[in-house]
C-alpha cells in the first residue's frame, strides 16, 4: 500500500542505541540495528552515531529516506521533552543540553518526535503489546531501577517538567520507615521492586536466615553473582526463603499498582523486565493489588506482563512519532 | 454576543445541589440556585429536583432554555462516568444505578455532560481559578475526606473505572505502618490530611501532651466542638502543639504532592478546602515537597491554594460541559 507509513524508532541507551523502521501496524521491518553509544566520545559524535543508526535502520528495512514518514528518538532522562533536549542524564555523561530533536530533524528533513525512553517503551506495549486492547495503561519496568510510563486514551503523560511516569520514585513507604533509594530519598518503589533491590533484600535476609535454603547454599558459593533471576528460579523450585523474597516483591509492586489506581485508574497495569515472567508472580501481584487497592476499580483492573521485551523501546519510539503526527503535534 | 455559550453547571451533593449558568469566560451569570437533595425521597424525586434546579438556574440567569448551549452535571462517586450513571454512592442512599445524564439530556433536549464532582471542581480551578495559567494541574480538596482531581492539558483524568483522581486513597504510608482510613485500608492520605484527621490526630496528641497549650485548654472546655479551623487558628497564634499538628499536616500533604509529581508531574498542585488559607501553611507544604520530591521537577512545580471556594463545583461542571463540547465528545 503506497500510502502506508514508515516510522524510524531510535532508542538511545547509555551503552547501545537501537533502531528499526516500524509500519502502521507496529511491525518492525527488520531486526533492529544496534550501535555503541559511547557517550564518552562526546555529544557531537553521539548525534552522528544516532544519524548513522537511523540510516542503517532504513537500509535494513530496504527503504530509502524518501519513504520514511517520521522519525522518533527516545533517550533516558534528564531531558526537556517539549524542547527536544537531552539535559544531563547520568548514563550519558558528559553530554549536556544536546538539541537531539532539532539536529535529527535538520539532518533528515523529516518530522521528528522526541520522547522519554520509558514512556516510549510503555507506548510500544500499549500500541501493539500487552495493552493492545486497553484504552489506558500504566507500565512498570523492573530492571536495575524501576522505570515507568502512563498512557491515557492515546495521551502520553510526559509531565510538565518531563518527569511524567517516574514510577520508581513514587513512594510505597514513608520517608520515616522507607528503604534508602539510589536517588537519595527513602521509601521509593525502586528501593523495593527493582531487580537490584531484590538482590539487596535477599542479601540482607541471608545475613540472619537460619533455615535450610538452596538460596543460602547458592549464595555462599556465588555471592558475587547473585541475581534476581536466580532468586526467582529458586522460588519456582520451592525454596522457602526465595519464595518469601518473591512474595514480598509482589506485595511491593502491588502497592505501586494501588497508587496508580488511586491516581489515574488505568484499564491495565503492565510489568516488564526480566523478573516479569512467571504467571504465579503475576497472580500474586494481582492478589495483593486486589487486597490493598480501591475496592471498586481493583475488581476490574487488568494486571499483565509486557510482551515485547526490549523491542518495546524502538517500536514505541516509532509509534510515538506516528501518534504525534496523527494528533497534529508535529 | 449572540453566539456566546451558556453552560448550566449542576453540582449535586448529599445534602444540597447547586446550579448556575456560566459563560465562556467561566463567570456565573447569577448566584447559584441551591435546593435540598433529600436522597431519602428516592431517585425519581432526586432527578426531578435536579431538573428543577437547572430550570431555576436558567431563570436566575435571566435566560430561557433555548439560550443554553449545554448542561453539566456532577455527582459524588460511586459512578460510571462514561455511562452517565450514578451507581450507589454512600451519601446518596438509597439511590442506585440512576441514569442521570440520559434523564437530563432527554428532559431538556440539550447536550449533557456527566462528571465526578471532585474532577469538576478541579476543572473549575484549572479553567478560571488558581490554575488558570497552568497547562496541567492536580487538586487536593481537604474536607471531611480528601478529594482530588487531575487535569493534564485539558484532559480530565476520569479513570477507566471512574476512579481517576481518588487522591485521598493514595497511600503516604505503607499498610504496615499506616493509620486506618475510613475506607478500611491503612496509610491513605485521607487518614492524615483531611480536616477530620487533623482533629483526630490532635485528640491523640492531647491524650499524652504535657506542655502548656492553649489548644489543650480549648479542648478541655470544648472537646465536642474541636475543629481543624480552631487548630489552625491557634497555630497561627503561636500555640506549640497546634503548630506541630499543622506542621505534620503540611508534611503529609507534601508526601501526597510528591507522589503526584512522580506520576503525572503537573505544572501546579492546588490545595482547596477550609484548611487551605494561610500562606505560612502553603509555604510549609511547598518546603516539604521540595525536600521530599523528585529534585528536578520540585524546583519548578507551583504549589497554590484554590481560589473559587465551593463555587469551583458548579463553575467546573459547566466548564466540563463546555470542554466536552469543544472536544467533540458530545
Amino acid at each position: 500500500m503506497a500510502s502506508a507509513g514508515h516510522y524510524v524508532g531510535l532508542d538511545v541507551g547509555g551503552t547501545t542505541m537501537k533502531a528499526a523502521v516500524v509500519n502502521d501496524e507496529g511491525l518492525p521491518l527488520s531486526t533492529p540495528v544496534v550501535m555503541a553509544t559511547e557517550p564518552e566520545r562526546g555529544q557531537d559524535a553521539g548525534l552522528e552515531t544516532m544519524c548513522e543508526t537511523i540510516r542503517r535502520a532504513v537500509a535494513a528495512a530496504k527503504l530509502t529516506m524518501t519513504e520514511i514518514t517520521a522519525i522518533g528518538v527516545a533517550t533516558p532522562g534528564l531531558m526537556d521533552i517539549k524542547a527536544g533536549l537531552i539535559l544531563d542524564p547520568p548514563n550519558l555523561k558528559p553530554w549536556k543540553n544536546v538539541p537531539v530533536r532539532d539536529h535529527i530533524q535538520k539532518a533528515f528533513g523529516l518530522p521528528t518526535v522526541y520522547q522519554n525512553d520509558a514512556n516510549a517503551a510503555t507506548y510500544g506495549e500499549y500500541w501493539v503489546g500487552a495493552g493492545r486492547e486497553a484504552r489506558s495503561m500504566v507500565m512498570f519496568t523492573l530492571g536495575t531501577g524501576v522505570g515507568g510510563g502512563i498512557i491515557l486514551d492515546d495521551f502520553i503523560v510526559e509531565g510538565e517538567h518531563s518527569h511524567g511516569g517516574e514510577l520508581g520514585h513514587m513512594r510505597i513507604e514513608s520517608p520515616a520507615h522507607g528503604r534508602l533509594c539510589g536517588c537519595g530519598s527513602r521509601g521509593c518503589l525502586e528501593a523495593y521492586g527493582s531487580a537490584s533491590s531484590v538482590v539487596r533484600r535477599t542479601r540482607e535476609e541471608l545475613a540472619t536466615y537460619r533455615g535450610p535454603s538452596k538460596l543460602k547454599e547458592y549464595y555462599t558459593a556465588n555471592d558475587d553473582v547473585l541475581t534476581a533471576k536466580v532468586i526467582f528460579q529458586l522460588a519456582s523450585e520451592g525454596d522457602a526463603l526465595a519464595m518469601e523474597i518473591v512474595d514480598d516483591t509482589a506485595y511491593y509492586l502491588a502497592l505501586g499498582a494501588c497508587a496508580l489506581i488511586a491516581t489515574v485508574d488505568p484499564e491495565m497495569i503492565v510489568f516488564g523486565g526480566g523478573m516479569a515472567v512467571a504467571e504465579s508472580f503475576r497472580a500474586k501481584i494481582h492478589e495483593y493489588t486486589t487486597r490493598f487497592g480501591l475496592p471498586h476499580p481493583v475488581k476490574k483492573v487488568k494486571i499483565a506482563f509486557a510482551k515485547l521485551g526490549s523491542d518495546a523501546g524502538f517500536i514505541g519510539t516509532g509509534g510515538a512519532a506516528r501518534l504525534a503526527l496523527r494528533q497534529g503535534k508535529v
